[in-house]
């Protein structure tokens, strides 16, 4: 176990961050067991910081500590901050279409103990995976989008992710491209699978476009989602080597296990407060 | 060693190939000693093999097996073939600007005997790397590209090539783009290594495209030349992982390796005959 | 697909094998669609071969063809070998312990048709698994194992593969050592899973070893059971990086990723008839 | 660049440690810019912390900066540490013996400034390398290692580097066994490559050993040399794929890209301050 808790900084980098902070935790008798820290060039001077630390004093839900850290730290310095602990785990609900490897890599990883989420339910236009996800005690909402009715297929869906207080948003292979208004309900909390290695092959069927450019890796790009499609800050991308051998259909079946992999790691470190977002770009924290 | 001599055959798909090639070279004590035989699916119906073989009756320039072969295998399968001798390198040019990684790469693994060419020259638009190249007991032949005045440079540089005999060329970083006159002069006999992962980050700066991309990735792609930039067909890639803390910089720095390693890769494996071409794609055998 | 049908042959290499083996399928109008040959070096003078083709006049079970074969070709070439058609999966068991991870992984890539087997069941010496198992439609078949009672148990369990005319055991994460006499009754047809990257930390909890050692790289390998522990031939190995703050808990998780991929790609290319046993190496064509 | 300074500590973990050190920076003007910190499980309690940081009040050699550190900080926690300064280059000498790979991949990467040392000079058993060394414009001594004067050997090179003021030594492929008595004169300052995935293959040939064994892949090794050979804590490990396709010498070719890049890499890591040696295991800070 890392610690009990955990803070997530970002602000404008000047000198004396790290020690006030640290002097902060140390008032109340904090111990810090692991410390990662980033600054960006002189010029763009963004300073990134992650502290897990150790307290008896400081138990869920430390409204109090919040308190006086914004008070003493985080307002002085204008800080984007967050603090969590590790025993509350962030609701985390998963969209998904009809390609069941990553949503059924995320259900196992998360029964085994891997994901440090609370898993509120999974939501399908498709009715298929119901036995599947019910199996793991889990609700499954299916909504179907009509042809022409996106509009009332995403309502139903925020109502269902607020129903459920969702707080990370999940796309294991969810195959429709969500609105602008429904992804900026959750900036930064909707993390994506893409089955490509970005920004090579954005947009459909990447796997055909991989075999027609006849490339010799293939990949896969979680990213936080944003208005533009596969355009948002990548968290996490790797490859897997291919041959002439590989059709399209071999590139599907090779390409499923890279994607449960990176989606799984990128999950799993925003959940852990790993990921800063700046600008189009993230930072990854100690992983 | 893999054996005498080798032939690499494209075709169209029919029955009895295989029995055809290899019922030949048992008439001339042929023993094979390595075979790989791709096809593709059934609509496209292309043929590809490599064969490599050794027989006591078989000694380079081996014209006569070159005459009885196309008589009585490649024109009745009406074959595109190429029957090469281990112990005849093909004769190989090198292209440069002004980074040299890549450059003293190849230089190094050929004066190791890891490159199986007879090596002619070193041609750059620059004068830095004479010493270098000449310490290698190389021709070094500095052709500089004046302002409006390509059309002249190409010229100077495919004279020098003829005149080197060259079968191979290789842009190793070099930094300007060649007219398609020029690159029609050696069909699938140019490679160039490009510093990103193709198709993503072709053209300019692809180091600086990535870091503001953001991705996790940066890879390097070997390619035969085409009219088209950064668009040949692809003979070998890979990547490296990078993190928030690599500017620019960094990532042409830890770039270089895998450039280095992957033009080096392409550049034996076509020299060893193992790079069959098929439209804009490459098959690639046994390595 | 690759084609209706497949050889794989290993024997004393010499000329015309080749010729051959390819003049034989012509004659019975083969098409042949992949073919890969090795040979080791002159001195040791072993070939090996795998050919895929089609024929309009070959069908399952072929026992003509088989007879045919063997008295034209594999007789007089005192060949090892195994004909098998693309339409006949082979029997395969799998034996599992408690972890279940690459147990799931198998049975879910299985589901999928990802891995060409005929499933007959799974055996395990703890009754956990036989909800997730029974999911798949399988039999499970708990056959504890008493303190002492190892012979019996073994023997039941070779009871049990009996009748399910198993032709392939895998080793899904067993965590008993199996007799020498279990072992000799499928030679080269048990595919054990160990969690190192062998021959570094054979033998018990190889991930406190490595943790130890303080490797940079953990990783896993499939390979052919035999009489002697974790030495047998090598099918498939892979790694992954971790790093000082990863501890032994941490590497067991990390460790399942590369042991569930290598598993799933050793049996594949068993089942597909890729692997050849040279020794106490393996040959794998074609993957 | 990633700062003006920068501090390397291990102690014995409690509260207050980054305080301590932050605050202490934050009182000479010194601004954060990397900091990694890690602390191993609560029974071994041990902290290890690397910080680089700037400050305009900070200049080379900065003795009273020392002073005052060790005073208020270093002292009251009883730590280990090392300061020093980004300008200040640490003075590193090479041995080798007669392969030269790993030798030209070092001053290559050197003379492009992608080490950040002083280099000394090359010390070999072999006459070999000098003019390849002194085109570098660096002084290459020649100590023969006479049949049964092994001491006298070793005896002279400590003179020279001695001489040199070497501060770090770096084995880069030399074939000799150093006494305890040598190794012990620099602790965790000799990096050594090994040609292969330790503790797999420790000792002679270790390609050989692979080839016997059949391994998938293969790899390298860079470790502390201590007393034990082979046995010191790692830094750095890869691995690249090889196949049945290669022999013992392809091996040894192949795996030559593998030990030059793990041994630049821990080299580069050792002189930017980022390994700390915990027992026989290393951390590897922000790389």
């Amino acid at each position: 176990m890392e610690g009990h808790a955990r803070l997530l900084i970002t602000c404008t980098d000047r000198p004396g961050i790290v020690a006030a902070v640290s002097g902060f935790l140390t008032q109340y008798r904090g111990n810090i067991t692991a410390l990662d820290q980033h600054t960006t060039d002189p010029e763009q001077g963004c300073f990134f910081m992650r502290v897990a630390f150790r307290s008896p004093d400081v138990e869920p839900p430390g409204n109090w500590l919040r308190a006086e850290f914004r008070r003493e730290v985080a307002e002085p310095f204008e800080m984007d901050w967050h603090l969590s602990f590790a025993a509350e785990h962030k609701r985390m609900a998963i969209l998904v279409s009809r390609p069941d490897h990553a949503l059924l890599e995320l259900l196992w990883r998360w029964s085994r103990g891997e994901l440090p989420a609370e898993l509120a339910g999974v939501i399908s236009n498709h009715p298929d995976h119901r036995e599947a996800v019910e199996a793991f005690g889990l609700p499954y909402r299916h909504i179907p989008v009509e042809q022409g009715a996106q509009e009332e297929a995403e309502a139903a869906m925020l109502d269902q992710l607020g129903e459920w207080g969702a707080e990370l948003v999940v796309l294991a292979r969810y195959m429709r491209i969500l609105s602008p208004g429904f992804v900026a309900q959750y900036p930064s909390r909707i993390i994506n699978i893409h089955h490509s290695f970005l920004p090579a092959f954005a947009g459909s069927d990447p796997y055909r476009q991989a075999f027609e450019r006849g490339v010799k890796l293939i990949g896969a790009t979680a990213h936080y989602a944003t208005s533009e499609l596969d355009a948002g800050p990548v968290i996490e991308q790797d490859v897997i080597r291919v041959s002439h051998r590989d059709g399209v259909a071999d590139l599907r079946e090779r390409g499923r296990e890279v994607e449960r992999s990176v989606l799984a790691r990128a999950v799993r470190w925003h959940l852990e407060d790993r990921v800063a977002v700046w600008g189009n770009r993230t930072v990854v924290f100690g992983t």
